[in-house]
């Protein structure tokens, strides 16, 4: 919260039941996969996932403190430091992570790879471009979603309203929808440009932000350690 | 280019056998359109495509002069007039132009059917999220195409650099793909991050960028103006 304190967290739950007194070692999901599974988990509990498309907006906090600097320099106008091999400022970088083998930066693959471990489920596909923007409060996602199952537009809101964590940030009339700057400093996932897809049946347009250093990584790991202490795992 | 002088163009003929002495009044395309279909076009000449999904980050440059200044204004902590209806700067705003009954903008709408006319097929489908971002040089595109047939990368590859107007920059090692810091100023369109999209069939990714004041508007009115007098149509 902005006046530094921090309201009682709701733990998601969305895999708390893989989670026993064996477990030494809990990993933390990457930020932009947190985001997008808190948004997709309950559309996918009622719909089935098929399909995902998926293209990140990243801010450069992502990258650390070094790399926020680089951006207020470029804006200054001041020589600094670089730590991305190009200038961030006025510019979008399709390069988040290194590269892979397969022409993916290790960003994109943790996007394909880690919504299946931590859903416990492959029968969906996703791809992924991450993309660096000179943006600093939050990441945003643009998420087609093709699912198994016909949805109601209404359910859906619904179902995305009544997510614990989830906020729905949705009524373009009065120019209200997700962005990073209202998105920061926040511990919630924001949810709003909820559209159908007409180009293909049982598809969904989505866009979806989160403070990648609050919900993309501390909240969450504050989140899993008070979930652990509740359920008395530790 | 840079210099202020202009090199003589390429005319890429996607439809300029649609004119005729007939014609008084040629649509000059959308910006963010012109640039997908430049670097589509030669694939669906090739394997015919199906479905594309496309996520645009977009400079404030299409917006005009006062959204650019806007963002400088922003930049330095000054107050000023605010054309958009949330501040640019550090930002993204999923909304370009005007909000329709459907729940996409008209931006996104016309990445959606002009295509079809440009290219004189709506066979394939297309679904879009339009952004705003704080960048200045050109628009960028996160795209992924599903074709009827399949291809060779390499293949790919090859179709887009024999493509006029278009420049390949992808080589991922170099950290070398299209930004809009380099493609400022220029005539061409810049395609990179090509690689096949391994969570469905025929599938691929690329990333788009040309400068939105010159491919996407200006150079495509000269160019249009070039080819109906080589072509004696006026």
């Amino acid at each position: 919260m902005e006046d530094g304190s921090r309201k009682k967290l709701v733990v998601p739950e969305i895999n708390g039941d893989v989670l026993s007194n064996n477990d030494k070692i809990i990993a933390n999901p990457n930020c932009s996969t947190i985001q997008l599974v808190m948004a997709l988990a309950p559309l996918h509990q009622e719909y089935t996932m098929k399909r995902v498309v998926i293209s990140t907006y990243q801010s450069v906090s992502g990258t650390g403190v070094k790399a926020v600097q680089q951006l207020e320099n470029e804006e200054a106008g001041i020589e600094g430091e670089m730590v991305y091999p190009h200038p961030i400022g006025r510019n979008a970088l399709p390069h988040c992570d290194v590269f892979l083998e397969n022409g993916y930066t290790k960003e994109e693959m943790k996007l394909v790879k880690e919504p299946k471990k931590i859903l416990g489920d492959d029968r969906f596909s996703i791809t992924a471009t991450a993309v660096r923007i000179p943006t600093a409060g939050g990441h945003s996602e643009a998420v087609n979603v093709q699912f198994e199952h016909d949805f109601e537009i209404e359910k859906v809101r619904k179902l995305l309203r009544e997510s614990p964590g989830v906020i729905v940030q949705d009524n373009v009339k009065e120019n209200i929808y997700p962005m990073p700057i209202t998105a920061h400093q926040k511990d919630e996932v924001f949810v709003g440009r909820i559209r159908r897809d007409e180009s293909q049946e049982n598809s969904l347009n989505l866009w979806i932000v989160s403070d990648n250093l609050r919900k993309g990584a501390a909240t969450n790991a504050v989140q899993i350690a008070e979930y652990l202490v509740e359920k008395k795992i530790v």
